[in-house]
């Protein structure tokens, strides 16, 4: 099924391997170079065969004298992928690195450095906090967790009100994604810090585990998705993936009915659930015009479904690698138009059939704002279905809303 | 190096096994039985050889058919151990499992079930938060990572000020070992909502990572630890480690000096920096009534010379399986005496050198209730130097603070 690619490419390897930002404290391993190509190693001295599993490539490793396995992949693009190692047959973490939730489960990422890494890089700035929640939901009828960016002008001014941004992950992915892989608090911190941002509030949840009492654990409502693949690039079970992050083609009146369908079990708790008890708890400001959703590949059609379903909520609304909401979809839901204040939409540079032509963003954007919308849109240059491109997504979002 | 115990034990295997509660979510494998016996389970066709790796034995597991591998380890004690798989030689992950930061890695970790774990199970009670939270040390001149518990009335209750209790992890661990494995906003918010604990604020940072600019990395002021073993019971490297949590006999006299050692670097950054912080960021009552220090193993090493250095800015001191203070180090520390008004401590029953006899922590808190202090000791039930007595003694001490 995978692609095998010969370490006899060395010959070009640029001998500047550095250790990871995202490896455990101490750890050498796995490391990365100028070329952008990770060189991972372990010590297996009785296997017969290991692999470095990354980008939906395995790349052979070798064996020392000391029974050390090491070996390299090709470049791989700026900013985090999720990878695994393969020990004879067994696809396990890495012990090198820290563990990150993405391809449904719990495993190996690393972050390749990128030429503009500083907005998301800790600084010594005012502090906000990413807060670990649990609250009882109405809806599924069990504790949910979750985890709220709260900035650091909430603490240090008490009296004060504040917006929210509710922001969702991808398939395959779940609560933990934005704070950890998507370093949404050290972003935002920035941001704030340096006047770019308005202070505000921003939940993350699973959008994938909302099942009522009874329901089979299919997630979201019995929806199977057939647009956006996974999110992060990496599928559980062995077996190559499209590269270069396209999607299958959808027409646009299906995608816009599928999107539609996409909230079911998690729109009903965000909408009973989540959105009264982040107000109740929380020093928030508790209209249209302060609240907003987002959320990048699955979670971005499930905002574009909830906020047409539910056009009085939010004034903002932000989709990231999760296709576009066309001007045709609007012409029946009046309150969505008369209630929007932002309208943005993103793609990687490398997913193609969102970041160039008819189907695009860039061109979704425009017909938006032929019928009045104040719409942007937002291509991250030199990525696909990634991290790095909902980074640099919510850099561009968080400075558009609230203000 | 290892002990390997032979699958014919199997003959008495109790067949109700369970998916672990530390599992992530939908995998079925590690289970838990009745007996308290671990069931791994991966799948690893062309492997010569898989074991599980856990409370320093080393299980063969047997392969089937279909290539994959299942093994059983012998009864382990009620809560949380760490553990992982040998794959041919590469000590791993199971991919089965939640990461948990200990024995210097993160690796697999797995919750057995106890009779007594309603008091760490979350509840539909008004919940406070673990929050991350980054800040500049003047000490270390870079940005530092530790999490903050706040009560649900934290936010519930926009004026009040609280107590805070500074809680430290144990050698091999960092600043994320009391909110995952500990599981301390649990405890609290039930404890809380019991009318069994005052609310207080709680910050968790990371004892071993304090150096100063150019101090080499060998950990708090260069002292290397020769009392309490690693906290958790899983070494990183291979190899038995001893049974039964038993620490090696010190002096008293010996014990003391080195306790008072102990703080280290990590010793400035929390007077000078983390201290301070906590009470500029946060709505804190900034005075010795209001302030406690404990921690775990070398964390209570930690706390004990922290506190003794510092005698007139904790009013309350915990020490859990790190050892005792004696009446006889308190003589030339009068404002220590006269600050404090609980002194706790505690150790797991099979921590037989803690919990019984002439250094135990019993006969240490008659002592110290001789010479006029307020000493508590605790002993777990059954367990040994690992967290299941740490939740335990976090749950009895947080019953005593700031009444």
């Amino acid at each position: 099924m995978a692609a095998f690619v010969a370490v006899s490419a060395s010959a070009q390897v640029t001998e500047d391997f550095k250790p990871a930002s995202t490896n455990q404290e101490g750890k050498q391993y796995p490391m990365v170079n100028s070329q952008r190509m990770v060189r991972a190693q372990i010590s297996a001295p009785e296997a017969n065969s290991v692999k470095l599993d990354i980008g939906g490539v395995k790349y052979e490793m070798k064996k020392d004298a000391n029974g050390v396995w090491t070996g390299e992949s090709a470049p791989q693009d700026e900013g985090f992928h999720y990878y695994q190692l393969n020990i004879d047959g067994a696809s396990v973490p890495d012990p090198g690195s820290k563990y990150y939730y993405g391809a449904s489960r719990w495993g190996s990422g690393i972050d390749i450095p990128a030429a503009d890494e500083d907005f998301y890089t800790v600084k010594n700035v005012p502090q906000g906090s990413v807060n670990e929640v649990y609250y009882y939901s109405s809806v599924t009828q069990q504790m949910r967790h979750g985890y709220i960016y709260l900035p650091a002008e909430y603490y240090a001014n008490p009296t004060k009100m504040f917006p929210v941004l509710y922001l969702q992950h991808g398939m395959g992915e779940n609560e933990t994604g934005w704070g950890a892989q998507g370093k949404t608090g050290i972003i935002m911190d920035n941001l704030i810090a340096a006047g770019k941002a308005v202070p505000f509030i921003i939940f993350m949840d699973n959008g994938l585990n909302a099942r009522k009492p009874g329901e089979q654990p299919q997630g979201f409502g019995g929806f199977r998705p057939q647009g956006p693949r996974p999110a992060g690039g990496q599928r559980p079970q062995g077996g190559a993936r499209p590269a270069g992050g396209q999607r299958p083609r959808m027409s646009g009146a299906d995608f816009a009915k599928m999107a539609r369908r996409m909230g079911g079990a998690f729109e009903e708790v965000l909408i009973k659930d989540i959105i009264p008890m982040v107000e109740k708890n929380y020093r928030v400001i508790a209209d249209a015009d302060h609240r907003a959703m987002a959320g990048l590949s699955m979670g971005g059609m499930q905002t574009h479904g909830i906020t047409l379903n539910n056009p009085k909520t939010f004034a903002y609304v932000g989709i990231f690698s999760g296709g576009t909401i066309g001007a045709d979809e609007l012409t029946d839901v009046p309150d969505f138009k008369a209630t929007n204040k932002v309208l943005f939409m993103s793609a990687g540079g490398k997913e193609k059939g969102m970041a160039e032509g008819e189907g695009s963003v860039i061109n979704a954007a425009e017909g938006l704002k032929k019928i009045g919308i104040n719409a942007h849109s937002y291509i991250s240059p030199e990525t696909a279905h990634e991290w790095q491109t909902w980074r640099r997504s919510l850099y561009q979002f968080a400075q558009l809303l609230f203000k």
